[in-house]
């Protein structure tokens, strides 16, 4: 189970002022089930009603695994970005060079003829198949990459086997993609439409690119949905997703504006933007805002050392920690010593990531840094989906008890609308 | 040529008190000038003296690349993270997917058993060579990476076969590494040392891993030297790099505590945590610190929108842009039509491409956002080269003008200092 430490944040809040917020976060749980109860929120979330699909997700990764060289997942949501975090971080950042399984690209939010190009390469001689995750059906990204991707299909495959190689998963039955899928019969998965895109992680739009890599997403469900019922029942600051939000939000109104959310896994890098996604938008009416930012130790801590000695009290820290792995790496005696190493004879590399977590924490906190620890136990899928959880929720609370509503899409559309309308989209068909 | 231009400013910042930095920032360079011509600066500026080495290196990156089905990066300095930035963006993020050249990974600033393993599991049953870039001597983290690895190699071809696949870059002839790396013919080149690391990209340190995976360093060389002389000798306005430098530092002046660095290319990525590590660390003595964050857009527009529209004076962004690679992608009309993008048929990938860029850079600036953008011609190794030269010219002058030693180390090194003391390492050694 999630354990969140704040042990670390003393210097810059006290313990009466912490717990003065408690009420805060309870009416902000409440608000939430409201929002839920009343239908307004996203039907998405991690409960054992998203089992009975799983046997049709299980099939379709399934037939996509013995089909394919390559699998191409197009989206440009927030489902895509976490199953890419999901199978990096269970699988490892290298995944696309095991042996076993097909190769996964994840393409459809950018817009880059170098892009493009190099993935056609990568299609070249291979099998494909091909799964087109629709959230926001007004972005024409993804959908270019997807009419692109499918064209190659239907010159290579001819459009009967092309058909058999396209998978859809979308949250807007109306629109004439569904129709589409119905008439061409390619496998379809619906989702319920989610407009803040934040909730979707667990729908079909997340648990199929992670069944088609090989991921157990039983185990995974298991993990959400047990951690959420605990989450959701527990209305005390025994709640974890509580103590998160509370302390985020408390560090907020004292002045920081940064959370660095930070792992020593180099797996956990693409789950840092999905975090940093769902975080975005946490501010105040006074124009402050709370920017998510993801930092990989030790790696970035030359980077992180002068911003946070500059203005230690106007940021802080989360540390995500994983228990270790199951097989230890053990440094051994050198008799030449070239890297002047053999004081570290006999230890592992575990022992060492933990005196650096330590090393870095004491040089922060030395500095009047605040830093939460969120400890995960040992990584697999259930603790992930845990994890998931927790995180979805804490979010939902803490934002709700700024006074923003957790699932509305962002109101700045500006960007698609500038687009859409440069390019000379027909308005009736917005 | 570099071109900056700063179109999208002056709802923040104003002409005279632009003009009013130009006597600063001309200081700012007489007093980079200085530290060079004195020595405290780094020697590894691009220059034509950098280039008698290069047969050296071309030699060697060819052995390796005739030799070995995967080549292993060993270090956890900024030339590492910048030359696995140059092949991301030259070569595609993908490309240890392409059929020529070995696989090359990035090792040495991780302490992480899951990601050792991932690595060893990646060398089975291929041959390796091993370059080792040694750049900050004191911290553990890439030693213990090196030697797992040396060892590795020793084991499996015996030490007269290792010897000739071990590579190392240093920068201390005075180190147990240079002793051994002459008593064993490791194949060794030596860089200036660098305190900051900021500058050590153009050196072998950067440029033999760049070579490995076939970049044209020649090419990126003459680029940067070319870049770094006009910009070097251009002491007015018209210079991009003190144009770059004035205006990040009025708009942090004015407020802005945030720089997004966005590109369109997905192969910037990389790229873009370079330019945090190298421009991280620029604040004032009051406390406030620049922070700098990279964006991939318009992937990350999500993120962004909520960010900016909360507090859109607190921030600024600096858009990189390449122009549009030879091949263009078109987009053709379907009668079908189920993604609904007929009206786009005709346009180009990077028609569409241009549009996302104006339609972001409007949808910021109607609500106040001062934008910078870099225009960088077509992208090349050249081009990258008198990338990197501007980059580091515009943070060295931007550092100095505001009162930052550009090459000193990062004075908050307690991190490394309580893990070496954590990890028990004898003084002596220090």
């Amino acid at each position: 189970m999630i354990e969140v430490d704040i042990s670390n944040i003393w210097g810059q809040v006290s313990l009466p002022e912490l717990l003065s917020l408690e009420a805060e976060i309870a009416a902000a749980h409440q608000s939430l089930d409201e929002i839920i109860g009343s239908g307004n929120g996203p039907a998405a979330l991690p409960q054992p009603e998203s089992i009975p699909e799983l046997q049709h997700l299980l099939t379709a990764a399934e037939r996509i695994r013995e089909e394919s060289d390559v699998c191409v997942i197009v989206g440009g949501g927030s489902a895509c970005l976490g199953a890419q975090s999901a199978i990096e971080l269970l699988l490892g950042p290298q995944f696309n060079l095991r042996s076993h399984g097909p190769e996964i690209f994840f393409t459809g939010s950018h817009v880059s003829t170098r892009h493009h190009t190099e993935l056609t390469r990568l299609l070249e001689g291979r099998d494909v198949s091909l799964v087109f995750i629709s959230e926001s059906s007004c972005s024409p990204e993804p959908k270019i990459a997807f009419r692109n991707l499918r064209w190659l299909l239907e010159r290579r495959y001819g459009t009967d086997e092309a058909r058999r190689r396209i998978y859809v998963v979308t949250d807007d039955t109306q629109c004439p993609l569904y129709r589409m899928a119905q008439e061409e019969d390619w496998d379809c998965f619906s989702i319920p439409r989610d407009e803040s895109g934040r909730f979707s992680l667990l729908t079909a739009a997340g648990l199929l690119p992670m069944a088609v890599a090989g991921i157990d997403i039983a185990a995974l469900l298991r993990g959400a949905s047990r951690a959420w019922e605990t989450l959701w029942n527990l209305r005390s600051f025994e709640n974890a997703a509580w103590l998160y939000a509370a302390t985020r939000n408390l560090l907020f109104r004292k002045g920081c504006t940064l959370e660095i959310l930070e792992s020593f896994e180099p797996g956990f890098r693409t789950m840092g933007r999905w975090w940093q996604q769902l975080f975005a938008g946490i501010g105040s009416a006074d124009g402050r805002s709370l920017v998510p930012v993801y930092a990989e130790l030790p790696a970035n801590l030359r980077f992180l050392s002068p911003v946070i000695c500059q203005a230690p009290r106007s940021l802080f820290e989360t540390m995500v920690r994983f228990e270790p792995s199951g097989l230890p790496l053990t440094i051994l005696e050198d008799v030449r010593d070239p890297e002047d190493l053999n004081y570290l004879s006999g230890k592992t590399l575990d022992e060492v990531q933990l005196q650096a977590c330590l090393a870095a924490l004491d040089a922060h906190t030395d500095i009047g840094i605040s830093a939460i620890s969120i400890h995960c136990g040992p990584l697999s899928p259930e603790a992930l989906g845990a994890l998931i959880s927790f995180f979805l929720l804490s979010f939902a609370i803490s934002a709700i008890a700024l006074g923003i509503h957790p699932f509305r899409g962002p109101d700045a559309d500006a960007y698609t609308h500038n687009l859409l309308s440069g390019l000379g989209k027909p308005p009736a068909h917005g």
